[in-house]
């Protein structure tokens, strides 16, 4: 019996994966990464109300989440000062990027990213058949105005940044981002993902108006809240752009137990300064361990730092495997120039007193 | 400004919900649901063990989930007699009907199931541009025949039915099900929507090969395991099909809390024996309180019961009315004759109280 065939569309596509998660390169390895600084998650966890909330939540697991995420979107709402129309919350600003992707583009479609962004964005737009289109970084961060070019160049329908940016944490003037929109072709939208722009200066914010219709903003838990593992993120955007979604998206998929998280964790910011605080100081020790050994940390607005190692990528890649073999899980761009460094994510303490042991101890049997 | 086109095939569907939640449903009356028996939850809820994993994973949410999910796919595997290649754990049967249909279809690609089944699967296939093809029941219950038949007529790629049935509660011998692949046309897929089958006697699980290429099977945490909540679910099938999903799916999307209380509720299996039970005795009771009423409960091997009020449509809907004024929600069937019916949820006693205190009340104000 023969295997019924795909689509067309997914059987041109290959079986890839954006990333190998920590846990397969455990199994691999055969032991556990005692230093996880390589997915940019936040080692230092989200607020306790919030762990709180869901495991007080875990009770009612056998409810369905709420389809509207209602109190949580109400929250954002007033926090983000728009009206609740202005929001969806889903499954992470993963799946928003797939549902965005699946909801603009047409096979063939032309969509203008950075060579060596979000990965994940790439999957997404190739799995609904869009055309990438991808311009160089500029000083190691992302090309606001090659970006537009090529968006003009092509007849871009989306355009992707990340501000601050991933995997360089480098950032723009919110002032910069927002010029941008005046230079995009027309029928055509900005995807600006801000994962990490609770970590960046409120400079980094641009003052877009909430009802702009040519772009949506990405936010999410995984970061700064420190909730990756609960997939939940929200998209900002005009009324009728979030209403689209209501076409394509899996209504009841938000996890109930994240949607109680996520509300405690909005509800405490003075958390979240703490967390910002020990990001910054987190930051500024991986510099200084980098320092240490020659090698130069890049400015970041994010809970991760690009360490310039000073060589190339193949230098880069035996520092990461180097690592991984003691036990220190971090990443590196996957595209040069920028792979001449590896991406080290704040973390406790603890995982980065490992860092700091086991980096010299790599260069030195080189 | 103008707002950005959307894709053809979304700019083609309409914004459109498959169920209204019942959060949803009290904040317009404006009042809790005292008893919440119209989403086909458990109110017996998961494992204790599956709340305790969840609760300790809370603190680890600041990790991504296992985008393999592979503690969990191991563990499935050990108890279906299968190989880990043989599963894919997901968002949700839900979230894996939709992304079987990505899989699967090209727009104008036919699909067939039955009028009045399950909606969710329906608005997944309009998404990707499916044209369903219904036929009716029969005696109440998916008409595998009439299925099959259908689906050689219009040379389906997709097959969809569940046993046990929502949202009559019927089901078919295994055998029956296991038939239906031979009278499928060719390059053509059954979708086996097992939900509720671990209510279902045993002889309703057909004795399918799982290296069969002409199905896939649907099983989920979310009815049994009573954590509907935490969107977690599984498909079952050839390896080559499963690892299809590879293109397509969004490979951090499973929450981590949700696969941590899986594995938990999997292994708690005397749980899942006593859930049973309680399931049955109070299907008993529901069919005791519509017998009191002059209803006629019809058999059932969910988690559900479909009572028959022995009127039509409007009746039914009357009934669904009144009950939700008086506290208890509960749905019924979409189309007729099935929705001569009303639907009610098993739970536990306090709550079935307030279905067996309305109903009668409801009926008197007729």
């Amino acid at each position: 019996m023969r295997l019924p065939h795909f689509a067309p569309l997914p059987a041109s596509l290959p079986a890839t994966v954006p990333f190998v998660g920590p846990e397969t390169l455990e199994r691999q390895r055969g032991a556990a990464f005692p230093a996880r600084l390589g997915a940019n998650e936040n080692g230092f966890g989200p607020s306790p109300k919030a762990i709180e909330a869901m495991a007080q939540a875990a009770g009612e697991v056998w409810k369905y989440g709420d389809s509207t995420s209602h109190d949580l979107v109400h929250a954002l709402a007033a926090h983000h000062r728009v009206t609740p129309a202005h929001i969806l919350v889903g499954e992470g600003i993963d799946g928003l990027l797939g549902l965005t992707a699946r909801l603009m583009l047409a096979p063939g479609d032309a969509v203008v990213t950075s060579d060596g962004a979000y990965p994940t964005f790439n999957y997404h737009v190739a799995g609904f058949g869009g055309v990438l289109h991808k311009v160089p970084y500029r000083n190691d961060a992302e090309d606001p105005a090659a970006l537009t070019a090529m968006a003009r160049e092509v007849g871009a329908r989306l355009t992707y940044i990340a501000n601050p940016d991933n995997p360089m944490g480098s950032w723009h003037e919110g002032d910069v981002i927002a010029a941008m929109l005046d230079e995009l072709p027309p029928d055509s939208l900005l995807l600006l993902d801000e994962a990490y722009v609770e970590f960046a200066p409120d400079s980094a914010v641009p003052a877009i108006s909430h009802d702009d219709p040519r772009v949506l903003r990405f936010r999410t838990f995984s970061k700064a809240y420190g909730m990756a593992g609960a997939r939940i993120g929200y998209v900002i955007g005009h009324p009728d752009l979030i209403a689209g979604f209501e076409r394509i998206r899996n209504h009841f998929g938000v996890n109930r137990v994240a949607q109680a998280g996520a509300l405690a964790a909005l509800g405490d910011q003075d958390w979240l300064v703490q967390v910002q605080g020990r990001v910054a100081a987190a930051r500024n020790r991986i510099a200084a361990i980098a320092g240490e050994c020659g090698m130069t940390a890049l400015p970041s607005a994010t809970n991760f730092v690009a360490v310039d190692t000073g060589r190339d990528g193949s230098h880069a890649r035996a520092i990461v495997q180097g690592l991984a073999e003691r036990g220190v899980f971090i990443r590196m761009p996957g595209v040069a120039p920028l792979d001449r460094c590896i991406r080290v994510s704040c973390a406790p303490e603890i995982e980065l007193d490992l860092f700091a042991e086991g980096l010299p101890q790599v260069l030195s049997e080189f």
